[in-house]
C-alpha cells in the first residue's frame, strides 16, 4: 500500500467506491496495470482530516493521487472514471473515442446516474436507515423517485446489453459507474429487482465479472451474506447518528 | 424556432435549463453559432409526453437536438455542456485541451455541481417551498448541506476567479454548470451570499457578462424584480403539489 508511486486510492465500502475500484480490477486484467488503495474511516472522520481535504476538498470518498503523473489528483467518482479511461485504457476497452457519439452517449448516462441514481439512491438510504426520526415522507419520495429512475434504465435495457455503445452496447464505464448503486437495491428497500426485468438481467451479467467481484473486495472484503450485510449496516447506523458523522 | 435544422434546445426557466441556454449565448457571441429553443411545460407535463421522452428518456429538462449532426440527442445538463464544448467550442474559449490535467480538473468541478449542489439545492428547494406537509428535518438537511457545498465552492475561489484552469482559473462551463444553481440562493433561504465573501464575487463576475443575461432570458424573461420571482415561485407552488407534478 505505498502512497509513492502508482495510482493509489482512497476509498471505502460504499457504491461511490466500489465504482473506481471496479474499473482499477478491469484494467488491471485487461493491461496490468496495478494500484494501491487505502481504506478511509468515516468513523474517525478521516474524510474531513485536512490531509485528506488536500487530496478532495468536498470530504469525500473516492478520491485518486496518480504518482505516475506528478501526483496528480482526482475526485468525484465519476471525474475519476473518465480520468482513468484516458490515460490508462489506452485501447479503449471500456470507454469510447472522445470524440465520438457514442462517448456523448456514455456521458449522458453516467450524468444521469451521478446527479439522479446517486444521490436519489443515497437519500432513500438515509431517510430508512440513517434519519434519527422516521420521515414517511422523505422514505416514499426517494424510494418512488429511486424506483423511477431504475425504470428508465430497464427502459433503455430493454433489447440491449450495456448502457451505451452502438448495436447491443459495449460494456463500458457508463456501465460500472451505476452498477454499485443498482446491485444495492435492497438497501432501499425493494427485495428483488423483478419489476425491472432487463436492468435485473444487467445486474446479473455485470455481476459475473471477476474484476467487479474484487472491485468489491476493496477496500475490505464485501459482506457475503444478509446477516453479515446487516450487522454492517447496524454498525454504520451506530456513528451516523452521531452529530458529525456525515460522509 | 424551427425545428429542422440547426441546434434546437427544448428547456425551462431554470437553473438546469439555464446552464446550457448560458453557454450557448456565450458560443453565440463568440463564434456565431446560432441556436433555436422551445419551452417545455411542467404544467402540462409536457415533458413526460412521449415525443420528449424520445429525446429524453429521464423526461426532464434541458435536452438538446443537433440537426447539424443528423439530429443527434443529448440529454443531462452536463453532458450537454460538454458535447457543445467538443464540437462547437474549437478554439477552446469556454473548455480546456481533453487529454489535458486542466479538463480533468474542470470535470471534476463539473460532477461535483452535478451530483451535489444541483440535486442537494434541489431537495433544499423542495421542502422549503413544494413539500405538501412542512417537514423541518428535510429543510435542515438539504439547506445546511447547500451550503457546505458553497463552502467548498468558496475555499476552491480564494485566491482565483474562476473554478478551473492555472493560475487564477479560466471562465469555462465549469462555472457555466453551477452558477445558475448558486445565483438561486435566496430560493433556499439565504438571505445573501456574505458568509461565503469569495463565492459572492464570482456571482457578480458571471452576472455581469452580457451572455449570461442573455441566457437566463431563454426560454421567457426572466423575473426582474423580488415580487416577480415571488409571483412565479408561487404559480409554480400551485402545480407542483398535484399528484403527478413532478419534474
Amino acid at each position: 500500500m505505498s502512497e509513492s508511486k502508482g495510482l493509489h486510492l482512497y476509498t471505502a465500502g460504499t457504491p461511490n467506491g466500489h465504482k473506481v475500484s471496479i474499473y482499477l480490477e478491469e484494467l488491471k486484467a485487461a493491461y496490468g496495470i496495478d494500484y494501491t488503495f487505502q481504506s478511509i474511516s468515516f468513523q474517525k472522520l478521516e474524510q474531513k482530516e485536512p490531509w485528506f481535504l488536500e487530496i478532495n476538498p468536498n470530504g469525500r470518498i473516492p478520491a485518486l493521487v496518480d504518482h505516475n503523473r506528478g501526483g496528480f489528483k482526482v475526485f468525484e467518482s465519476a471525474a475519476i472514471l473518465l480520468y482513468l479511461a484516458e490515460h490508462y485504457d489506452k485501447e479503449r476497452k471500456f470507454t469510447f473515442d472522445p470524440v465520438s457519439d457514442d462517448y456523448s452517449e456514455a456521458l449522458q448516462w453516467i450524468f444521469f446516474a451521478h446527479g439522479g441514481v446517486g444521490p436519489m439512491q443515497g437519500q432513500a438510504g438515509h431517510f430508512i436507515h440513517f434519519a434519527p426520526e422516521k420521515i414517511p415522507y422523505g422514505i416514499k419520495r426517494y424510494q418512488d423517485e429511486t424506483k423511477r429512475l431504475y425504470s428508465v434504465l430497464d427502459t433503455r435495457l430493454a433489447g440491449r446489453e450495456w448502457l451505451a455503445g452502438p448495436g447491443k452496447g459495449k460494456y463500458s464505464i457508463a456501465d460500472i459507474n451505476v452498477w454499485p448503486w443498482v446491485k444495492s437495491y435492497t438497501l432501499i428497500g425493494l427485495e428483488t429487482l423483478d419489476e425491472f426485468p432487463n436492468l435485473s438481467a444487467w445486474v446479473e451479467r455485470i455481476k459475473a465479472r471477476p474484476s467487479v467481484q474484487e472491485g468489491l473486495d476493496v477496500p475490505t472484503p464485501a459482506p457475503k451474506t444478509k446477516e453479515e450485510t446487516e450487522a454492517r449496516l447496524a454498525a454504520a447506523k451506530a456513528w451516523m447518528n452521531a452529530p458529525q458523522g456525515k460522509n
